[in-house]
């Protein structure tokens, strides 16, 4: 058994992580984060998709709302809200503490990369999880309403302007963390998994840093994708609305031509069996699979899915 | 009817100030504020007088712990000790909003008077309380571990250093608001209570401002205080164990020779009615009562003897 990464954002991308931590010890897994929607609020750097994450493999998780903590109280919020202060980003009590500890810790002078991991182990995650740069990178939306930041788009906003087209600000002077390409170049590397994550708001701005695009191209294991466009739909989120929006077409085969020559193999929903071969003639292999993740079971399967592909191609 | 300036520091000073608020109006009665016990903590600017005042004036304040809100939960710090901050100063959930809240509009410039006065309007006090100063006075402890910064010494340390000297950083230099020099100059004021606080820690850093002490030596309206020592000890903090640390003989007489000739009348527990003669002959007016307040009849009945004891000066 080789070592595995997974490149993953938000609330989708982290069920598959916690069904391939089910089954790849600590030593075989890393995971790859998107911080373009990491922005400042309230004084505190807040990073969701890192917290998403963080959440997920230790179990702490809000399956209700997708984000957030299991359980969590909003005194905090409330109170705010009586003094006066902006609530448009609810900010949970327990969640709060991580927001504060992140910003005293970078303020103090580390790195994000080490802040993550200090974070992490404390709720016992053995796991590497390195955010895609320590530098600031911000997904901006360029859309009907302007210019906005991630978080005004996706919770201000709730999604709804139109989006013309999407900016990663920052990406191009930003640099990956030197943990991703050592273990990118660890002979052991058996594959890379790019989890079902909004292609367009968590993946693109991690491969919009050109060493992270240029090792993936360069590495010698297979890279593979899990499709998050089901029977043209998305399992959750945005995905589907911004395709549309952007004229691309809204089925599974768009996403596999979006990651292009990335991809050596691709994860297709059962009820996108239809597609499979259009996606084989573009030179990709091919798994069919149960890719909506309720339970634990389903996660561990579609891990198990990922890890048989990879020995494929 | 004339206007009252209160002078009050912590939980005692707090006491007799709502028993003021229960008998004169918003537009007869002001506070003035130590802040000499502010800090930052966790990136925050906390102020610890001005929000014991804000709780006490709104019902809010925890009857049994003397700081902080009554029905405060804790998860904001139990996670954040979780995730390895410090605890050692315990923010609860719903107080830490005032914090944050007060820390983003300081740095977007206001002046810290406003800020308290939007805090205190959000509660519904109509009350003005003023920060001794808009600028950082600290008041320092110079003691047998060194010179610790009051939060150090009187939560993290319990008051048990043994203290040598009061410094109070940047009073040399920090003037009064005009609010308080407005209020102080008003024809119609009818005088100025000094609540029983603590000397030491919560009225010096007032009277360290160089301003305010000029200010209350010449305004016409006499001066007053309340002994917070009854029968030689303190009701509630250190400050029986300071004056006996500093070598200030340990009673009630001493508060009023402390405070010299600011005073025209001083206000005695009834335990400590016998030192009344000694007071007069410093040429200071004097009334016994019932200074322990414990319920909220108890605060109004020495608000009213503050109230009858100026007339008389």
């Amino acid at each position: 058994m080789g070592k595995y990464l997974a490149i993953t954002g938000g609330v989708g991308g982290a069920k598959l992580a916690l069904g391939l931590a089910q089954i790849l010890d600590p030593t075989d897994l890393a995971f790859l984060v998107n911080t373009g929607d990491d922005f400042k609020h309230l004084g505190l750097h807040v990073a969701p998709d890192i917290d998403t994450l963080m959440y997920t493999l230790s179990h702490l998780s809000n399956p209700d709302t997708g984000w957030g903590r299991a359980g969590e109280s909003w005194n905090f919020i409330d109170s705010f809200a009586q003094f006066g202060g902006e609530t448009w980003f609810r900010l949970g009590d327990r969640d709060l503490a991580v927001h504060v500890r992140r910003t005293m810790l970078l303020e103090a002078g580390w790195r994000l990369t080490d802040v993550t991991k200090v974070l992490y182990q404390a709720v016992g995650i053995d796991y590497q999880a390195w955010p895609m740069t320590d530098a600031p990178v911000h997904t901006v939306i360029d859309c009907d309403k302007g210019s906005l930041s991630f978080q005004h788009y996706f919770v201000r906003e709730g999604c709804r302007p139109i989006v013309r087209r999407l900016v990663y600000e920052g990406a191009e002077s930003a640099q990956a963390v030197c943990e991703f390409h050592s273990w990118l170049t660890d002979p052991g590397l058996a594959g890379v998994i790019i989890c079902p994550s909004n292609p367009f708001l968590s993946i693109d701005p991690i491969l919009a840093i050109s060493d992270i695009k240029d090792a993936l191209h360069n590495c010698r294991a297979p890279v593979i994708a899990v499709s998050p466009i089901v029977g043209g739909e998305a399992i959750k989120g945005p995905t589907a609305k911004i395709m549309a929006e952007l004229n691309v077409p809204r089925d599974a085969t768009a996403i596999a031509a979006h990651y292009g020559d990335l991809l050596d193999g691709f994860i297709l929903d059962e009820v996108d069996a239809g597609l499979a071969g259009a996606v084989r003639l573009a030179g990709i292999q091919v798994a069919v699979a149960k890719t909506v993740m309720q339970t634990l079971d389903d996660k561990v399967n579609l891990a198990h899915t990922a890890l048989e592909l990879l020995e494929l191609c």
